[in-house]
């Protein structure tokens, strides 16, 4: 069993390559929640949402997020009732938050609703939420805090982040499933998503990091940054706010920052001269194309990552 | 001020007619809420939808439900995610339904929540929901007890209806603003709606009977059968199996059973020779056009209607 974390687009990239690159089941994916939120009374769950369509192969190929093909008439519908349509939710899409909102309102939880929309669309990796209890990322900016897609998707990243908080996340539980799949993971893979704001909160829940380092899996993370820069969205500026490195050394001295937590850091070979430098953090690196475009590109991805993983479980059973 | 009781199609089309033959803002018109239900967690209200899309002048000109040129993604895929369509909601309707929902989640009432919407879609008329309280009709079978829109929309009709029960009408509140249009209005009009399924529910709402005939404004009903059959729907059989003539006279008799709340009935001029049985009945007959085509069709019946309505009340106030 392979246990992923993952955020948005990136994070449903390298899932989708381990689901391809693994007999089917043997992938659980754990998804941030925290940047969900509630539009016109139905419960939206981004990174949820983006890595369920991703493995159910319907995923926008533009974007990453949405359903592929999809329109917006509800929105403009929407629109013409005199609302903002700020978060373009797609027609196909909304039934995705038609049918959680329903479930939810009948008392389902989130793990239970995500389950069964995952099945419906025949993925048969298991999509675990982080966490059932609401946990909300807001960003502190010079003009003060924002809710995460007041920022993300409103105002477009423009701010500088100078903080940021998971309301919530102290009191957040750890789902049963989550416990499960870290305990059964013989690898965990940290999957190229935002650091800060995608994984930060995955592995602010109360009870995972133990759980992590209670497990001999060894634990690798993909760098979400390459050559300097984001390859999505904008961990590049926000490491620079939060007074980090903006480099895949940046990433694995913030990881490093976990104290033996994650084991290695797959780097792209655009910045193959920092694997000395992240081997001084601690972290074993490996230096491979990590730049994923089509289905092919992240199985590829993937295989590397698992085999490195297995390299590295080997290295550790001959420590102990 | 003229107040219409009004169901689905026949009864919009009406209101239409009324809304454009008076000065905006002079109608009123409270709308049957026994077909509303729950789909998928969004409060459906079928007859206020047709009522709102059809004075907003966006209803779809064949159906005369749904919104013109609507189309049914989010359908689609609600039924990828393996849940039964059978109820046709068009993706800038769901913009309605999931609006509405909101709102009243919120803590609005139907009334609030509905006149928001009417605002928004630049309805001068006032939309009123018979009331704000939870009333469903259930039909009985030979095959059983069901709920309305098993009966219309699933089941298509094809059962005999034995007898109409409206779960819940016994404890309905007349909301305020329903109080105030009757007692401010000069006319009352009974559209050409089922005067079973559609009006029925609204006459039955604890209280606007009462106000109704505290009233000195004349009530005219249009005829919803015409030449012996019903113009849209199952009135006539519905007014078969439950032992009623199947003609004008039938809903004549019908509505001469409210005991004088009814003073007259426009019937089409394929029925005229039934105006002598209609007026057997207490009732005066008015004798015209009632098939009711496009927006100029619709305001020409309205105006003959308001005009027979002035009749009348000049006839009261000469008896008084």
């Amino acid at each position: 069993m392979i246990l992923a974390l993952a955020g948005g687009v990136g994070g449903a990239k390298l899932a989708q390559g381990l689901a391809l690159a693994l007999p089917p089941g043997e992938l659980s994916v754990v998804v941030n929640t925290a940047d969900d939120f509630e539009l016109y009374g139905l419960r939206i769950c981004p990174d949820l949402d983006t890595v369920l369509y991703t493995l159910a192969g319907i995923a926008d190929p533009v974007n990453g997020w949405g359903i592929a093909g999809d329109t917006h008439h509800a929105l403009g519908q929407i629109a013409a009732y005199g609302r903002d349509p700020w978060f373009r939710l797609g027609d196909r899409d909304i039934a995705t938050h038609i049918l959680r909102t329903e479930r939810l309102r009948q008392g389902a939880t989130l793990t239970e609703a995500v389950a069964e929309l995952a099945a419906a669309c025949g993925v048969a990796s298991r999509l675990l939420p982080m966490t059932d209890d609401p946990v909300a990322t807001l960003v502190d900016t010079p003009g003060g805090r924002l809710a995460f897609q007041d920022y993300f998707v409103a105002r477009r990243q423009r701010d500088d982040v100078l903080s940021v908080v998971f309301d919530g996340v102290e009191t957040a539980r750890l789902p049963d499933g989550v416990a499960a799949a870290v305990a059964a993971a013989e690898l965990v893979v940290l999957c190229p998503s935002n650091p800060i704001v995608s994984l930060g909160p995955i592995l602010a829940v109360p009870g995972l990091r133990a759980a992590l380092a209670a497990s001999a899996a060894p634990v690798v993370a993909v760098s979400p940054i390459v050559g300097g820069r984001a390859l999505k969205g904008p961990a590049d500026r926000m490491l620079a706010t939060l007074g980090h490195e903006v480099s895949a050394a940046g990433v694995a001295a913030l990881y490093a920052g976990f104290h033996g937590l994650v084991d290695a850091l797959v780097i792209d070979g655009a910045d193959a001269d920092l694997a000395p430098r992240i081997e001084a953090f601690g972290l074993r690196a490996l230096v491979t194309s990590t730049v994923m475009g089509d289905a092919d590109d992240r199985r590829r991805l993937a295989r590397e990552v698992l085999a490195f993983g297995r390299q590295l479980a080997l290295a550790g059973s001959e420590v102990r």
